[in-house]
Parts: C-alpha cells; structure tokens; sequence
C-alpha cells in the first residue's frame, strides 16, 4: 500500500476518476458519498439530512471505524454540484440552499476531518469555481457558496486553524470539467475547451505524493483548459 | 412621510440604531426581526427555524402584507452575529451553520425582498466584514459567511442579477461596531478604535437619500474608526 486517502465526493464524477486513479496506483481509498463507489477501499455512506451536525456525527463515526490507528496522507473534496438561478429566480433560495449544502458543508466536514485524520505534511484539496473569483448574477447560490470555500482555503491554511502540522490546504478552481454530465446538458460545447477529468486526478494525485509539486499553502488554483491544453495557475 | 425603508434585523444594535434615526427624519420604517421592534412603522416578526425556504415563506408573506401598493427606497440589511472556532474546534460545524444562518440567510433574503419590492434607483445594503476579506482562521464560520455576503454583493450588483433597474447594492465591512454586547465581552478595549452606531446610521440615510452620495454599484466599503474618526472606504 503506497499510501492512504479519502475522497470526499467520491461517487462523483471526479470523485470517481480520483478514486480509479489511486486505485490504480496502489493506494488505499476511501470514498465519503451518499452512494458507495464500489472500486474504494472503504465507504462512508452518508444519509441526506437538512441538519449539518447530524451529518457531522453521521461522518465522524462512519470515518473512525475505517481511519483506525493510521493517518491520511490527502483529503480531496470533490463533492459539489451546479445550480443557476437571480435574485428574481423564484428557486433563488431553494437552490443557494442546495448550493451551501453540496459544497459547504462537506468542505467544512473535509476540513474538520483533515485536521483530526490528516498526517503532518499532508493535503487537504477542496473544489471551488473560477466563475466565483468575481460575481455570478445567473448563478447566485452557486457563486455564495463556492466564494465561501475560497475563503475558508485562506482560513483553514492559516496559522492556528487547527490543521496538522506542516500540511498544506488548496483548492482547485475549474471552469468546466468534462463530465457525462455536462456533455448532456451542453451537447454541442467545444469539449476541447474542457479540462479532462484524468488531467485534474492526476495533478491531485502529484500534488498529494510530491510536496515539492504542491502549490503553496492557501492556494486558489484555476484549472483552465485551452485547445486541449490545461493549465493550473494559482489565482494573484 | 419622507420615504420608505425596510432594516433587516431592525432589533439588532445597529438596526435599532437605523430605525431610530430614519424615524427621526420622518421616515416609514419597517423592521424584520425575530423580535418587534417597537419603534418601527411596521414589523416582520420571524419564527426561527432550521429552513431557509419555511423562512422564505413566512418573509414573503409578511412582507406583502405592509408593503401594499408602493415600492421601497431601500432595503438596509444588517442582520447577522458573530461565532469564533477553527477547523478543530468542538463547535466547528455547529457555528458555521449558525454563521450562515445569521449572515447569508438574512442577506439572501434581502436581496430577493429588494429584488420584488424595492423601487427603480433604490439602495440595497449589506454587511460584511473587513476581516473575512482575508483569511479568518480563528472564526472560520463568521469568515466563511462573510465571505459568502461579499460575493452576493457582487453578484446582485451585476447586470442580469433580476434587481430594479438603476438600483445599487453595497456592503459595509465593518471592524468592531462600539455596540452594547461588544461593551460587554471586551470592557478593556480601547472604544476610540470601534465604529459609533450613530455614525453607520447617518451614513446609510445619506448613501439613501442622496444617490450622488453612494459607493458604486457592488462596492464593499470598509469601515475604520481610528481614533474616534471613522471612514467608508471601497475595497481596492
């Protein structure tokens, strides 16, 4: 076994790929989602509920019967999910709602877990947007709750957040990730201008076993794809 | 009457400071709260509750009731609270949640308010937070939530946003508002480095009544008291 991680979304679109991927490299993984991902290691299956701390509990017991005597080298965060919608929109609510809940929630319950689990030196990748570095007027909820994440990379990479010593805290920001998904819904797209989902597991997977590849703490990376090229630039 | 005006958390410290001194010039006030305030011309008195869209509900309804046959001047929203934890803390979760709760609830809500009621040319006002400007790794879930209201800002000051035309949307990012509660927690600080209510207050009044008078549209303007002296100044 090279090494242990879990993947936070990991019955997701990337979430899926991430897992294969360190499969595939011999690692441990486990995957935290609401359905299992039948190639990891372990799962924690977590229930839908309106209540944060619920889940909070829901997690914290579902991790400590397979994080037992050993810590993790990575957390990625790749849950999340997409919803549009103005000030004027009437699902405005509903959707910033579900927005807060898919991304915020298990961004924070990755941080929480990362700074009980996490080994010194490890990673911690939560997912944010490109989109919300500015405002998304057609995507309100969206933008909030990925703006939020970015800040809480800034905070949870800071002195005394309670993250293990010498670890290292990020966030990609994708522009659109080639997904089933979004080839569905946005059929005639430039995939080209899309960034593969192989391209972004294996730059976590650099990332999480070389620390020299790692950018640097309290990074927000856009992840931008260009006539099949994609880039990982740091944002400023 | 001289105009109309809707304070978000009209029963707070500077929302009690907002009604009073848009009263004292005349104003029609109306106050949402989970507690009247009895100074006000009308009041929304909200339940609590653990749903975002119950609230919704019960806002809007309550709002239709007295706001009948006319449109707002402004809609000056500054609910919201303060929680400190970082990623290690006990409370992590529990705060965050109550941190968004206070702050983007009420935020969101009010934008979807200004959005349906609110006239051509009129001002919406949020608050935020100088700190969550940066990273805030001891009050993760306060900076987290600022955060969030700061990019809402953006977003409902952006085109297409589903706001009245000609409308402004701003943000206060306040230091340390010099409020009865913050008297109490940290009696031996020095209160010539925290910002009056009062001052806050005539400031709103002027950004509302004098249109030459406001920030931009989707300016976070800082609020810094230095020495009993305070100024708003847009962030960068």
């Amino acid at each position: 076994m090279a090494g242990r991680v879990i993947v936070y979304g990991g019955k997701g679109a990337l979430g899926s790929s991430l897992v294969a991927f360190f499969k595939a490299k011999s690692w441990w993984v486990a995957s935290v989602d609401i359905f299992p991902n039948e190639e990891a290691d372990a799962n924690v299956v977590l229930t839908p509920t309106d209540s944060w701390t619920d889940q909070e509990k829901e997690l914290e017991s579902k991790v400590e019967s397979i994080v037992t005597g050993f810590k993790l080298d990575a957390v990625l965060c790749v849950a999340g999910g997409w919803a549009g919608g103005n000030a004027a929109s009437k699902a405005f609510v509903k959707n910033s709602d579900m927005m807060w809940k898919q991304s915020v929630w298990s961004s924070v319950l990755a941080s929480q877990l990362s700074a009980r689990h996490l080994t010194e030196g490890g990673l911690l990748c939560m997912t944010g947007a490109k989109a919300a570095l500015e405002g998304t007027p057609g995507m309100i909820g969206y933008g909030m709750a990925k703006a939020a994440v970015h800040q809480l990379v800034k905070s949870v990479a800071a002195d005394n957040s309670g993250m293990p010593k010498d670890s290292t805290t990020v966030a990609i920001l994708p522009v659109t990730l080639d997904t089933p998904m979004n080839r569905k819904f946005m059929s005639t797209a430039d995939f080209s201008q899309w960034t593969p989902l192989d391209t972004v597991s294996q730059k976590l997977f650099e990332w999480t076993t070389d620390k020299k590849s790692r950018p640097a703490n309290g990074s927000l990376v856009q992840v931008v794809t260009k006539d099949g090229v994609t880039s990982f630039v740091p944002t400023e």
